[in-house]
Formats: structure tokens, C-alpha cells, sequence
């Protein structure tokens, strides 16, 4: 019984009913955002959104049941329990904004799809290699984000008023969008100098960004010429071997040669 | 008849006749957008863009003609057709704007020059290694368009008004284009939290981004690479059959030097 | 005496001692930041503050008395030296400012934790390398601010009154902020063709920091590609070796029975 | 006394001195744009400008007279030339902009430095390998710029009224500086379906500068890479030619050895 059920839910006719399924859960939750489209189909958009969630919790629940616990130690499975249950979790009140979660169930698309599975994959194991100058970031924006908070939260309350504000303000000026104009200009019109404070974290993270960026390239480079180191060191192992067995051979021969003519001079 | 047509196509004079005639048909459709040019030379241009268009249409018969249905089974060909096509349409009413659109004309220089024509081409073949990340992307940019539609549409009609909507202004703070002066701090103003909408939706475009942008280079790296490995191989192969022959020769003559002792000890 | 202070300013323990007390201090210079806090808790939050700096400073005064003056040579020492020095500083009238700089003390994990003084170590180092785009980059600027000041200063003296606002103002235009909608726009309505000052700087500062970026992936992927190379060589030189080992043995063997064959035949 | 001349003309001495002389007319152009300086010291920065100019001529004139019409053919020697040769002309009337090229003189620097010699040299020598996609880049400004203005002129002329103002703002929307706030939104209030060209152009013109920039990329690693392979390949084949002698001497003792034995054996 729970092979059977292993077996149907790994097999390609599963997955592809599963793909069919949130793909037209992604069209009925993107309907539900027309007013017009709600006022005509209201009641089928609302069925067919329990309906489709009814169909993931049983797939869930016998994937559970096939897989056993081993299910949530794969960080896919656990993807995918976590997407169905915010969907169960009741949406009313204070929890309003979880309505608008559902559409994450889309997001089961990755794990279903293998070739987005893997593109997601390889996202996240380049992560790793990049702790430390994400640390180094956090600790520019934590050190950046007090002083701006300190020199101008009086100043400027809006932008600077607490931790927080600097630390969005910073972001933002990290991504150069309206940093002169809108922020330091003004800021500047206050403290003349303020721009000693500003090019200088512009320049920090801009450099820190670039060093990330080319930290990811330079893995992703080095991976794909140690495969191919690989096959290259192989061919030229497996001549090495051709050219040694050959003067083995040539020695044995040799060696034998010999021996018949001190046992022949004998 | 056909095939003196099929080299008179194909000949190198009468694809600099081609290029002449595009590049005149730039310079008018350029005139055109003059009114003093308009008004001084308007039945000139227009004369001349009549008989341009006349000169393209018997080119693209002579080649059907030459090439038969070949011809359609080409990319450029396909692409040749259907921009002499628009230009054919009628261009009045309702379809006022295809008028605008026979300066496409002017994009027949990327198929008649070579160099033009491999640099789309390699553009074009890097496309369906991004097929997965564009996926991806397509993703992302749903997802977060039905939340930001279903959040902020109410209180946003202009900007979150419907999906639509929506993706616009998602497109526009991807490209980090007055995302946080323009867009996000008036949200912020009615929804204070709207910062955890935001940064994670830029922080995954940006690594979305990134991460097609490395796919191309590391792609377009390996390529050359691959070339020069190839290279290598053969280098290293014959330096290697050389040595084989020399132990072999060694071998055989040392083979021969026995069997003659052997003989002769006989 | 003086070599117990060294093992002790070295071990692993004292680092994780230090590690733990500058994130305690960036804890609580982050919670200085918020006037409710400050309200609550400021004794001992002034209190914390100068106890840890005491630390701080008995730390860098135990590892001078180690190090000697060598701890002055190590680049990582004179950080330390000069962020602990910068917090000792008097912070009152003209210095207020220097108040807000006690916060860069958290930059002192970077010289505690190996990883992060690697990250930094390898920026630094791809430094030397980037001298001449830096000056080239100085003298476009110097170039433009100069000419800026001269053509647009007497007009937009708020943006080009003298050098220091004109090479602010370039900067704000290479990161493409406002250049067109918040400067080259209104200059052009006073100078028509100042485009053609501006649009050759756009594309002149980017062909320069295109080249500095450029510059640092190539370095970055060479180093990468060296030490792959030397393991690629050792491994044929390895190869190679044992070849020419066994052909020498051959040689000998073959020596010596021909000297035997030779000695027996006289 | 020409090749005197020559010598002296290139010589260390000469080159220190001259990189002196532009760096003291860079700081004399510099303070002359602050009107206190030139109300202090206006004489003297005029005269030591002249004087400067003098050098300059004269060093020019030597050069020529060293080097005769060669020094024509030299690339640098024509920048140089002409940048002297601006700094002469008359800047008077319609032509007092001129007088603001006079900067212009300290990008002399470039030419008398080495290393920024060889960066501008590394520069210029990627660009045509870059000829194709720049043109690809003219054809889909000049595409989109006919058609912005064809469909969007008349109603703004400010951005679209002419080719040369389309051609413009198409760029500051390449930028992505205000694209949608700044131009595209007030263009869709009027054309709502104008997305369907801006969003297309910004794809298209991001694709072709990625292009770009990753065929610059590309080229310049695979220079790298080429005199590395280089390298490995020499040291591969030295070892192949010095395995291949050994050979060879054991053929040739084997021989000699064969051919004792038969004279022995006769």
C-alpha cells in the first residue's frame, strides 16, 4: 500500500497533473484580483480556490504518508508543507494579509518543475561562499546606520529618526536611487559636509556589492573548469598510461632477451 | 532562369545594392520626422519610400522565387518577409500607428550584413539556456504583482490598480527607477510595514538578475574556452603519438636485433 | 612573563572574548540610538559604554607590551590602534561629531574574525592593480570638473559654483542619479548644447569604471586559474617524470647487458 | 643635433619635467576657476598659463623637429598636437568656450605617463572587436528614435518633438534616470499603450549593453588565458622533446650495440 502510493506520487503523470493543478490555481488566484471578474464568477473562483487547496492538503498528506519523516528533512518538502499550511491558517482579522499569501502556493511551480528546482538550487549553494561579505555588509550598514542615525535623526526625523529609518534610507542610497537630489542635497543644505559621510558609504558598499558579484562569477567560472580540468587531466593521464605500458612491455622484452642469451651462452 | 536568379540574390553586388537602398530608406524615414524637410521635399520622400518599398517587395519575390520554400524555413527569411509585410499593410484608421512602424525597415541591415547578423545570432542561441532562470523571473514578477494588487490596489489604484498595473510598477522598481522616493515611502506613509513587501521583491530580482547576467558569461566563457581546450588536446595527443611511435620503432627494431641473434645463434 | 601575555592575547579563547564584548558594545551604542532607551537605561548603558572601552583599551596596551613594536608594523595592529585611539579622543564642542565615530569600534570584529580580514585583505590587495584607472578616473574628473565650473558656474552656481559643488555634481551624474530630468535638463534650457558635455562624461566615466571592474574580475580569475594551472602542470611534470624514469632505467639495463655481452664475448 | 635633440626629448629627465609642468598647470587651471584666487593672484595665473603654453609649444616643436613627420604617424603624437594646438587658438567671441578646453592640456598626462598610456591603449584596442554591436546599438536608437518621435511628438514635444531630442531621451531612459516617473507615465496618461514601445527599447538596449560588456569581458580574459596556455604548452612540450631525446639515444645505443654484436659476430 505505501509503495504503491511512492510510487504514484513520483510518477510523471503525478507531476504533470500537479503542474496542470497550480497553474490554474495561478490563473484563478490572478482573476480574483479583477472586481469585474469576482462580481461575475465570485462563487466558482471561491470553490475551485477550496477545491485546488483540498487536492494539495491530500497530496501532502499522502506524500507524509509515503515518504514518512523522511519527507521533512528534505528542504523541498518542507517547502512545500509550509505553502500549504500558511494556506490553511484562517484569514480573517489580524491575519487579513495572509489572504494574500495564497498566491505563494505558485511558488510550488519550483519544486515541482526540475529545471527551476535546480536554477534555485544552484542559487542557494553559491550562498555559503558568500557569508562573510554578506557579515561585512550588515556590519557596513550597522556601523553606517548608528552614526547617520546619531549626526542627522534630529535633523531629518523622516529619514533618520531611528535605527530602522537609517538603515531603509541607507538601502536606498545603496541602490544610488534619488541619493543627491532627494537625500544628501538636502541633508547637505543642513551639514555642508555631510557629503564626507555619504560618498564615503557609497563608495564602501559599492565595492562590497562588486566584490559579491564577482565572488559568485569567479565560483561559478572555477566549477565549470574543474570539470573540465578533470576530463582534460584524464585524457592526458590515460596517454601517460598508453606511453608507460608500452616501454614496460619493451623492458620485459628486453629483459627476457637477455636472459635467453646468458642462458643460451651458458 | 531560377538558378541565374538564385546567384544574382546571393551575388555580393547586389547586397551592397541592398545595403544602399536601406541605408537611403533610414536617411528619408529620418526626413520624414522634419516638418520643414516634410514640407519643403514631402512628395520626394514620399515618391521615394513608395518606389523603396517597390524595390524590396520584387527583392523578397526574386528570393522566394530563387529559394522557394526554403526561404520561409530561414529565420531571416521569415524575418525579411514580415517586416516587408507591415510596411505592405494599410496604414489608416485604426491602424494609423503601423505607419510608424515601417522605419523596422531599416532593422533589414541586420540580416543583409554578415557581422550584424552573428552578433543576433549569438544572442539569440544564448536564449534557451535562460529559458529556466527567465521562468523564474516570470514567476517572481506574478507572484509578487497579485500580492502588491491585492494589498496596496485598494489604497494605490494608479500604481497597484489592477495586475497589470502592477507589474508596470514592479518592472519599474526592478529597474531601481524612483523606487523609494516615488513608490514605497508614499506606501509606507498608509502601510508602515510595506518595507517587507519591497526589499525582498528587489533583493530577488536583483539576484534573479545577477544570476542570468553570470549564466551568459560563464556560457559565453566556455565556448571560447572550449575552443582553446580542444586545442590544447590535439597538442598534447600528437606530442603523444610521436613518443608511441618512437617506443614502437624501438620495440620492433629491438625485436628484429633478437630474432636475428636468436637466428644466428642458431 | 611578557610570552604568557602573548599566548594569552593569541589563543582562541581570548579572541572569542573579544568577539563577544564588541558585539555586547555594538548592542549597546545600537540601543543608544532610541531616546526611550536612553531614558530607561542610560546610566548603565554610559556605564557599559566606558567599562568596555576600558577593556579595549587594556586589550591593545597587553598586546603592544607582547608584540613590542611590531604590533605597530602589522597593518591590522595600526587599525586597532587608531579605532581604539579615535574613541579615547575628548568629545565635546567642536569634537561632538567625533562622538558618533565610538561606533566604528565594531569595525574591530573585521581585524578579529579571520574570514572577515580575509574578505578585506583580498580588496585590499586587488587595490595596487587598479592605480592607474583610479588616476585616470581623478584626471576625467579634475578634467570636467574644471570645464563645468568655467561654462555652467556663473548660470547653476548651486550645482557648478566652484570645483568642490561641480565634482559633487559630477559624481551625482555617473551614478546616473537625476542626471537628465534633475541637472542636464535644466542647464540645457540655458545652454542648448550642453548635452555634449555631459553625455561624452557619462560615457567616459563608464568606460572607466567598466574597466576598473573589468579589471578586478580578470585578476580575481587569473589568481583562481594560476594555482589551478600549477597543480594542472605538477600533475604532467609528475607524469612526465616517471616516464623518463623508466626510459633511463631501460637505458641502464640495456648498458649494462651489453657491457656484460661485451665482457663475456672477449 | 637632431638626434641630440632626440635624445633629450625622450629622455627620464624630460619626461619628469614635463609630467611637473602639466601638473602645475593643472593646479593654476584649478584656482583659476575660484574668483578670490583670481582677484589675489590673477596676473600671476595669467602669466604662468602663458608661460606654461610656451613650454608646451616648444616642447612640440623639438618633438617634430626630432622626430620629423614620423611623429605624425604616432597616434599620441596627434593627441598631443592637437591638444596644444586647441590651447592656441583664439578665444575670443563665438569662440570663448574655447578657452574653457584649455584643461584639456592636462590630459596630456595620458601621454606622458606610461601605465596610463597602456590602460587608454587597452581601451581603444578593445573597441573594435566592440564595432558591431555599437552600430547594432546606432540602428536601435535610430529605429526607436524615428518612431518616438513619428508617435509621441506632437503631443511632447519637449522630449519627442525632433529626431535629436528623441535620440535624447531615449538615452536618459537607457540610463533608466526617471524613465517611468519622469517620462513614461505622463506619456501613458495620453498613450496607454506606450509601455508596449518603452519596455521593449529598455530590454532591448540592457541586452545590447550586457553584450557588450561581456564581449569585453570575454576578450580581455581570453588574452589572459592565451599566453598562460602558452606557457603550459611550452613546458608541456619541453617535456615531450626531452623524453623524446632519451628515446632516441636508447635507439641510437641500441643500434650501435646491434651493430658491434654483427661486426662481432662476423
Amino acid at each position: 500500500m505505501r509503495n504503491q502510493i511512492k510510487t504514484l506520487v513520483n510518477s510523471r503523470n503525478w507531476e504533470i497533473g500537479i503542474i496542470g493543478i497550480i497553474v490554474l490555481n495561478a490563473i484563478t488566484l490572478g482573476l480574483e484580483t479583477s472586481p469585474s471578474m469576482v462580481a461575475q464568477f465570485g462563487e466558482i473562483l471561491t470553490f475551485s480556490g477550496r477545491f485546488i487547496l483540498a487536492i494539495f492538503v491530500i497530496e501532502i498528506a499522502l506524500r507524509l504518508y509515503a515518504h514518512g519523516l523522511e519527507f521533512l528533512k528534505d528542504p523541498w518538502g518542507i517547502f512545500d508543507f509550509s505553502i500549504v499550511a500558511i494556506a490553511m491558517m484562517p484569514a480573517s482579522g489580524a491575519f487579513a494579509v495572509l489572504r494574500s499569501l495564497r498566491i505563494l502556493r505558485v511558488l510550488r511551480l519550483i519544486s515541482v518543475v526540475p529545471s527551476l528546482r535546480r536554477v534555485i538550487g544552484g542559487l542557494v549553494s553559491a550562498l555559503p561562499g558568500m557569508a562573510s561579505i554578506v557579515v561585512l555588509m550588515a556590519l557596513v550598514f550597522y556601523v553606517f546606520g548608528v552614526m547617520a542615525t546619531k549626526l542627522f535623526g534630529a535633523a531629518f526625523p523622516e529619514w533618520f529618526g531611528d535605527l530602522g529609518r537609517s538603515l531603509y534610507t541607507l538601502f536606498q542610497i545603496m541602490t544610488l536611487e534619488s541619493w543627491s537630489m532627494g537625500i544628501v542635497r538636502p541633508v547637505m543644505q543642513e551639514f555642508p559636509h555631510a557629503w564626507m559621510f555619504f560618498i564615503p558609504f557609497i563608495l564602501c558598499t559599492a565595492f562590497t556589492v562588486l566584490n559579491l558579484f564577482i565572488g559568485i562569477i569567479v565560483s561559478a567560472m572555477q566549477e565549470e573548469n574543474d570539470t573540465e580540468a578533470d576530463v582534460n587531466r584524464q585524457s592526458i593521464q590515460s596517454d601517460t598510461s598508453e606511453i608507460l605500458e608500452e616501454i614496460r612491455a619493451l623492458r620485459a622484452e628486453l629483459n627476457a632477451s637477455n636472459y635467453r642469451e646468458k642462458s643460451a651462452s651458458r
